[in-house]
């Protein structure tokens, strides 16, 4: 039991707070002989780091990754694989301005962690967050680019599909465009609509919320678990965990109180090697577990609570205060919520991976012809 | 790890199958000195209990449950109290009727857990479902029983409040409703309304889809953790692992992503002998910490997928097939899905309270005047 | 984290009192489609049984195992199969006799778990130890059972080594002569010298400690990990947590002080397909990890502390008293701890070999020839 | 799950290898404003560390620990304090001459974890020893020092009580006496036959086993768990994964196999507040839990397998060959276990403190009128 790791077989553990000398995570359970380098971690890094666009916050963070443990030069290429031993990642913390800061020391900022931090420990980093801060995810994308190496026959992707009341039309949705904006996003059509919008969110001193949608496909049938360790479980505790994550979707999701057992229920259709589905309402997991569709999940982003407008507080004395949270806040936290989420979904996978390939002995599902085997 | 087991400090494990003897639970970590007796656990149990309406499955079980361990008689009172060992509770099968599922045996009914379980083990006790049965959630109910033992100061109550398209009227909201009618609703409007709506899905052999929302008032501010340990990643994880589960939210849930940052973040106000929010959008958590406000979760559950139309599906062999599945299932499985909200929300709590007293050793926030402590 | 599982892949659950209804254990993370039956398991269970030579209680326990869940018929033969899911296993307690403990109610009894139990819990079933009774260990071995199945290339056997002063002699040791004499020895001289000395032990009111040593043969090079989870870790953790036993030795144990490095290194020579060891210092464990040759590992069992002489002890109100532990006790509880050791080294090794093919997705070491992988 | 953490509530995870650029731990789960420093950490550091007496290898390593994370600045006095989130301590590599190995690239060292690396992995960091090197050891030895902030009543010393065939008299035992040789040994006579015996094995170019006695006095009655969370199997998993322990003992350990009932079990008389044991065979443990006694435990370390003279090996491809393995090494690596016996030690108390916290509401046990409560 741990509060601060993820995963099981594949479990990572991140330390670290926004404005400590460095954040890190150490991922543990990492198969032997992978090939791995600081370069493949760092692209997934770039990724999330902010201030690549109006649209994210200002603090300029280079978020670069060292390997401190757990590989080893691999002597038949140049490369570094892994060893099968826990793998350290250290990101240095560069660029602070910890005086931005300085008036919440005394004071709880509505919407954050601050006023729940001090009742449960009394003590508080409250630099920034502290540990509360959206910076410990650069830790988590880096246990998901690990992850990653797990299970190199999935792919995993996501998109931005709604900022505020602005959802995308998934008539455009087009995975080639979710680089081509600043938005992760699918429908460049949505992208030019949240453009505007969050412009004026943003001179508003407002914030947005967000959701993200995560799929992932070439994940075969037969991975996760009957009850408690059900993948669906897992996926919904990665995303839950992400900071200013409400609510968490798979397939049909809030939606499926809606429809009936006829329109839910994926029909299937024999096919070779495998049957198919012809729908996937279920959003690729059945009681658990997966059955081979790409698995499709979702999760909504709160808005930024860190904005311009003054708020009503009190002091940690208990007295009443206002506030307006100045720093260098995304008016958007979701947009670059999009990589973490991929990654999530990337360490819950490669656990249940490994977990399903202990249990059984296969990497996937049984297939057809059982008395062959 | 263990996929059959959920919680920490307060643990329990399930077992057993639709069909089989018996299914039972042991709950492991509870606090001794605790008065307990079979007849409080049988009280919860007979809430989720099927065939207490036309709405719910017709299978006719006692559900009665005998406590096997854990517990001593106390020399103060004549009743039980529990040792601080574990506690094995059992509830035996008595109404299987296997032969209704004699047709599943080589086919996988869509929407069901059949197929996955197939891939994943190769081996599968399809009677009823096996282990992927609704059934199993009459253990859950008996944990959460003894959960509600652990946390006194809390109660946790739930509603259905959507089935179908038909949402309840909030305005309409009173707790005292819910166990007046046949659908644990607060909206005794809403019930009529969903009465003639599943009269109709029962006649047609079709299904409906519902939503569930689970409030747990008393819960002081600080449980919880920061990261992967948040309060709401459990309650997610919770959640997502009741049968049927596609969506779990807490607070504004998905809705929070149309919200702005002013609209979102409750702000606060002095009081004594702690400060309050003025509303409750964060749903009793931020930061994954509780916050002292109710603890406010949906989660929504799919139509059940055993249904009279009859649904393409492929055989065991990788052949096309039809299914109808007749057996006696609940129109809306949401509806006994209430008690068991309930329950994993209490054994999240129980775990969580535990926890909390572990690493601090208080049971709540640490109030204001740290310096006197 | 719970306080009566053990393992990780491969987990069990005990659960149960000494006077209790019953006891059980629930077993989960087995694999799927393995052979399984109730008479299996039994066997080992009338190994342990109670009653069987005047050496040990006199207690008359069936120790019927019944499978409650987590299997299935299968189709190919007659017999039944594991699904994947948790086995349930259940022993009913027959022959209690409850009064014979009035006295110990309000007296703890030396070097019993009676005060500590009382200290941490403040409340007891102080009926024949409770929880902390030796019958707890039927539901390990039924346990151990279940683990033989998913290791069955690896034999495990164990012999008792000493008792009181008398050790056996190595010279004389032979597999076969273990159930030929009531103290599972294998050596048969040790056997009747012990059978002298316990005769006086017994008739004297008194008890005497054991030596238990298991050896487990066909694991491969590569089970364990490198450093918490090492494999000699997790024995001496299985070994300790049997009732009354103070020490714990891999190889050359606590004598491995006395030796010089020339003479404690096992040294390598070639040989197909693997290399050999010219000896076994080292019990078959290097850096936590198996390295192919017979694990040899020891614990050591203290007397019963249930002894006819009178003791000085102190009543739960920390009044002076003396005490007689009447009852029927085991003179020697080293006896009966041999098929505990077998079962505990079987859960050890059958969890390492899941997470080993987890990590890996091997079953084995990798050989020599790695390229050709 | 995890093979590179140890503990639960108090968990920590180390990783780093020998040769890489550091190594460090992270340490979960500390209790929030606890007094911290980075010097009281070195402390301990210090005493580990390398190249102190001609008895340890001459390595030249500073061992600096620095905190990365999990403190902070306490306003009320000048120093840190943990914040409850998780504490990042990394420590640098600086003298690692790995040139020193180039030998053992392509060969496997007897009595070393080489060959169980390689049949686990197919790769390994071969310098030093890479994860399996003793320098992980200093990792465990800062987590100790945390976790003696958790338990600041509990003092907890080690001495070496053997090395080789020389034991100390424990009539000459003095706690004062452990800094004031070079092999933390209490009885100075012993030190002095120790340093002969010592030179003459590293002219030898040979090594020595040793034993070391841990004792932590002021754990009160209570801390345990019955079943598989014995404070007992806990100490011996924590021994056990210790680099080159064969043995683990608790109070009487492997000698109360010797002993009757009569000698073994210890008796009580009343006192105030708490009743007192008349011996102490039980090394302070009954049933897995605390008896309020001082707890005893020993280890046993076997010799450094790193020696000069040469021994029959084989090589990567399975082919014959000998080594000598020069580098720099322990004679004795049993001397500086010591303080690394403390730190597990401290560790495993520290994790059950939080343990027993969390279920029973208390720091100790529960006294005697228990209905004054």
């Amino acid at each position: 039991m741990s509060d601060n790791s993820f995963g099981h077989l594949f479990r990572f553990t991140t330390w670290g707070e926004s404005h400590g000398p460095a954040l890190g995570v150490v991922v543990d359970g990492v198969p032997p002989d992978l090939p791995i380098s600081a370069e493949m971690i760092q692209r997934d890094l770039d990724r999330r780091k902010p201030g690549q666009s109006r649209y994210t916050t200002q603090r300029r963070e280079a978020d670069e990754v060292k390997i401190l443990s757990g590989v080893f030069e691999d002597e038949r290429t140049d490369g570094l694989r892994t060893t099968g031993t826990p793998i350290s990642l250290l990101i240095e913390n560069t660029d602070q301005r910890s005086k931005d800061y300085s008036e919440i020391r005394d004071k709880f900022r509505p919407g954050h962690a601050d006023y729940t931090y001090f009742q449960k420990y009394g003590i508080r980093d409250y630099r920034g967050g502290g540990r509360s801060s959206a910076r410990e995810t650069a830790a988590r994308v880096a246990a998901g680019a690990v992850a990653k190496l797990v299970i190199p026959n999935v792919t995993i992707r996501a998109s931005l599909v709604q900022i505020g009341p602005h959802k995308i039309d998934y008539a455009n949705f087009d995975w080639d465009q979710v680089d081509q904006n600043p938005f992760f996003c699918a429908d460049p059509r949505a992208a030019e609509t949240w453009a505007t919008y969050l412009d004026g969110i943003r001179k508003a001193g407002s914030s947005a919320g967000a959701i993200v949608e995560v799929v992932a496909e070439g994940v075969p049938a037969g991975w996760g678990a009957p009850i408690y360790g059900k993948l669906s479980a897992d996926i919904a505790s990665a995303f839950m965990s992400i900071n200013a994550v409400k609510g968490v979707e798979i397939g049909e999701g809030m939606h499926a109180a809606e429809l009936t057992g006829e329109e839910n229920a994926d029909q299937m259709r024999s096919d070779r090697p495998l049957p198919k589905f012809l729908s996937n309402k279920a959003g690729g997991i059945l009681g658990g577990i997966s059955n081979g569709d790409p698995i499709v999940a979702r999760f909504a982003v709160k808005p930024t609570s860190s904005i311009l407008t003054p708020r009503q507080t009190v002091t940690t004395e208990n007295e009443d205060s206002d506030i307006i949270t100045k720093g260098r806040h995304d008016p958007c936290v979701g947009i670059r919520a999009v990589p973490i989420g991929e990654a999530m979904m990337a360490c819950v996978l490669a656990d249940h991976m490994l977990r399903h390939r202990g249990q059984t002995g296969r990497e996937g599902g049984i297939g057809f012809g059982r008395n062959d085997l």
